[in-house]
């Protein structure tokens, strides 16, 4: 266990930092609405620039609208004795989420309507959730549920759910372009660490380098409550969606599983080509899938009238493990070590977007005379400068405007790496200019 | 057998309904012009509405002309003993088909010139045609050809080759739009079952079937003697190939074997996509194979000038069983069975074909709220609901004009009936409309 | 090993006089300008037409400009007793190829620094150039390097280099059209056979077959030097470049491997597509690579200003054989019989090439009548003629100008020679015209 407190403790690697805010962000009520997403982002703005928003409730947006706020204090099961034999304050995912208020006296038969648990695993509380139906109810374990005898029981739920707002959070950071790339972290799960917090931890961390770099495109981090966060933010930023060039849906970060990329609705992005490609070339068991029509919010970013290039990237896919909205998706679920190499594969996807221009060979006639620049190994020589020298070659035949550096490494067979180097080399020169 | 009359005996399966009309046609000697002709679209004309069109010998139809019309009366081989040792009226395959009159004595030698035998299948008659060369000769097994000896024959066909008229028919049956599908069936073969009166029962079973309901294309059936019915047909017809939007050849149709489709010229017409997909999901030893410039009426109608999306589909491809083009072929090879299947098949296509829309999704910004419309499964459940809500959201979100429903069905890897249904529900709420 | 003499012996094979040709070039010291270039060329005019070019030092080519001109008397090694230990005259490769002129005195050390030798094969002398850095140098053999002993060594290179010439050749063989088939072969190395002299022989033997025969296209040979010649001739004939439609670079044709086809830059050429086709059906072995901006004159040719449609056919590809750039790459190394193949193989290249019509079906609606025009075998038959009748009418089906001869022998899956040969009797009988 990694501790926590709110002075940054310099002796912590970038996993047990990450892991060190999901500690913190971890016993917070979240939802759609409420007070849990904003005690959330404003932990956020401690760390990086945040800007927060609040739509009202009742805003449309698309085909929707903004829901009631929700807001809860307590909630409990009493027997007949008056012990408590659930309490939220024990963990939050004992109340269905977004339950409206009940206080009530109900049989064991009419509370067990009310009842969700996992047979499969007795010890473990599962998540739910209604938002669009109004319904009250509890979550527990098997264990807690087939203790429960015939009795008289008292239920509170002291929640409210009222005229408010939707939050969200937003992070620019702007370029030497105003094409932005868009990250996209969902912050409506309750004590749930993979889904959500491994996204956030990642996001942060993200943030905070790319504030210290000059990068080309501006960079839009979104914290938003999942499907109707996506939808109000589209709606309320329809002037932003044309600069969004790329984009990724981050969630599911911290579990010890590889990387699966989801594509993009486009199929053939260069978001969908990168992530491809740095995927496999980090691990072999990295895994490239299909767009399909379910899952987070790429659901929306890729809907027909919406359409960005936006992917999304996990480490295992939502529902692929056994703890997947449950109370075993806890911090122990979540290592600082996955949560550093998820940092660094994003981060990787990024630096190879940020780089993936086009350029036009200025020589286009015949081969330029490297020599004369001081590119031309004249020695003969070691591997490397062979390997440079063709990486040089190559950049120089293809750049007529059509292909990318990425292109032009899959081409030659080298690494996006060598070519970049390569192509700053004949960039100084003059031998290049950006197409 | 089955027995067979002119009043419809409605015990009879659809098979056996096919087969009946075919036994009732075999006796019939066809050619690609002539009375055996018209018999023949009389007798289907009692069964279904039928246009009867008569192009004069001589017309015009692109490169070529109709040819004189040929009618036979009786022929007959005789041997000196004045036995007739070969009778047109035992089976009218014994004349070579389009065969110049003659009545004269020939020697064994002379005689042999002018007949055709199979020697593997010594009990078979061959069938032998010569359109376009003046010719005059007699079909007849290997086992009578063996038992000629030197002797003065009389031979005698009573034929006529006179200006007349080829002879083709047409069942139209208007839909809900212009466009048309044609199904073009062959009908000049004299007493051969499967090769040509298979096709012709299909033809009939599917537009009694067409005329009971309500179809987004118009119908177009043609009944034409091969090669230079087809020719006469587009040539008379300039004006209605535009509105053909996809076809069928369709012939062979009784044997037992499994189903060939060729493809259309073009080679990825909607009707080549469609029939791959029926045939493959109805049984996995259906062939698909390309177009080739050889075969029947696709030849014509996939001339490059013509170039219409016309495949052609039967059971057992012609050529490719031993009993194609001899006596052999004859009511026992084909079945009532493989009738009523190949109707199915068809049907199916037909089916497919008609429905296979492309939709515009009216609300394609983000995911609509299904919730809202009675479409969203909120119980979770079962894997019928859940495929039905996954089958909305592939359809909302690939109707953007680009996609018709079996592209989608394919897309989504779901069958086109549960795709076609969604669609269905979803216009019904309005949240699809034709593109 | 193959008699020579300048008259031409006509019992000679045709690849005997290819071997001939090369063994009369061996001697003769080339380089990338000078009276070697001036020597090889007129002795290839004795045998063909040829142009030949001088393009003064100094003229601006491109990105570069022609070298100073560089011509060598002798050259040689002497030891403190006064005995030649290397001696340019037992073979031209001793001298760094372009060295500046030398000669004082050295000890052993001081000449360390301009030996060239090859450990691994010590009986080789390595063929080494230093074009654009002042230098110079000698090869040897490894035995010679290791027998060297501390002494004072007298180093004499006998050579100039001054304002000159870079002297190129050309035969143009005018065809039909404007349009041109470029076929470059190097003439800069030295006593090497399989590089340069085997592409000599091959391009000598195709223009004297080329000059005897009608071509529809203009067929261009040029004999340069290497790099700076084909940039020299790119830069001097800007005008002739758009009359290019196809190209070869063809170079080490005399070694006893498999054929290498290297794609042109565009990799979908036509060129490509019918050099692939003619190897694979030579030979098996034969292999097609795809473009990479490394090699010989096709790094220029395919720059991406230039961009034609030339790819490089060779046999075993350079640097892929130990002899490569060495004193055994000799006359031993290239033989008669490959050079002959190598011959054949272009020919048929060229021949199919010329001959890659597209035409237009005149009757395009339906099929033409064949029997009218006697192309209809009405006896059934043989093998032969029902391949000649299924090419007639792939020809015709697929005549509608866009498919080329060898896309139409490749759908049918029949020779190119068939189809060639069928599309001939349908052009004599006006069914086809050329698109």
């Amino acid at each position: 266990m990694v501790a926590v407190n709110d002075s940054v403790n310099v002796a912590l690697s970038l996993g047990e930092k990450m892991h060190a805010l999901a500690t913190k962000l971890f016993p917070i009520c979240r939802s759609i609405t409420g007070n849990g997403v904003r005690q959330t982002l404003d932990i956020i703005r401690r760390e990086v620039p945040l800007q927060i928003h609040e739509v009202p409730s009742g805003t449309k947006v698309f085909d929707w609208e903004v829901p009631r706020e929700w807001n809860i204090n307590d909630a409990y099961i009493k027997n007949s004795n008056g012990e408590k034999i659930v309490d939220f304050k024990n963990c939050n995912l004992h109340v269905l989420n977004y339950s409206i208020p009940v206080h009530k006296k109900v049989n064991l038969e009419e509370l067990k309507k009310h009842l969700y648990f996992l047979k499969d695993y007795p010890d473990w509380i599962p998540y739910r959730t209604s938002y669009y139906k109004e319904e009250w109810g509890f979550c527990i374990t098997y264990n807690q549920f087939s203790q429960l005898k015939e009795d008289s029981y008292e239920v509170c739920i002291d929640s409210t759910l009222e005229a408010g707002n939707l939050t969200y959070g937003e992070s620019f950071i702007p370029g030497m372009t105003s094409e932005e790339v868009l990250i996209s972290t969902h912050v409506c799960h309750p004590s749930l660490a993979n889904d959500n917090l491994s996204g956030i931890g990642v996001a942060v961390s993200l943030i905070k380098t790319l504030l210290a770099k000059k990068s080309r495109y501006s960079y839009r981090f979104v914290f938003i409550p999942g499907t109707i966060g996506s939808i109000t933010w589209l709606a309320c930023n329809e002037n932003v969606i044309p600069r969004i060039k790329h984009g990724l849906v981050a969630s599911l970060l911290g579990d010890n599983g590889a990387f699966t990329y989801k594509r993009s609705r486009r199929g053939d992005a260069e978001i969908d080509v990168i992530a491809e490609y740095v995927l496999k070339s980090r691990d072999g068991r990295n895994k490239i899938i299909d767009f399909f029509p379910y899952g987070y919010d790429e659901r929306q970013y890729c809907s027909p009238g919406i359409n960005l290039a936006v992917g999304n990237l996990s480490r295992t896919p939502f529902g692929q493990y056994i703890q997947y909205h449950t109370s075993a998706d806890n911090l122990d679920f979540i290592s600082p070590a996955s949560l550093e190499d998820s940092y660094h594969t994003y981060l990787e996807i990024i630096s190879v977007l940020d780089d993936n221009r086009k350029f036009i060979n200025t020589n286009p006639n015949c081969e330029p005379q490297l020599g004369k620049r001081g590119l031309y190994n004249l020695q003969g020589g070691n591997n490397d400068a062979k390997d440079f020298q063709l990486a040089l070659l190559w950049i120089l035949n293809l750049s007529d405007g059509t292909s990318n550096l990425l292109d032009i490494s899959k081409r030659a067979n080298m690494k996006f790496e060598s070519i970049r180097y390569a192509a700053s080399k004949l960039e100084e020169c003059g031998l290049l200019v950006q197409a």
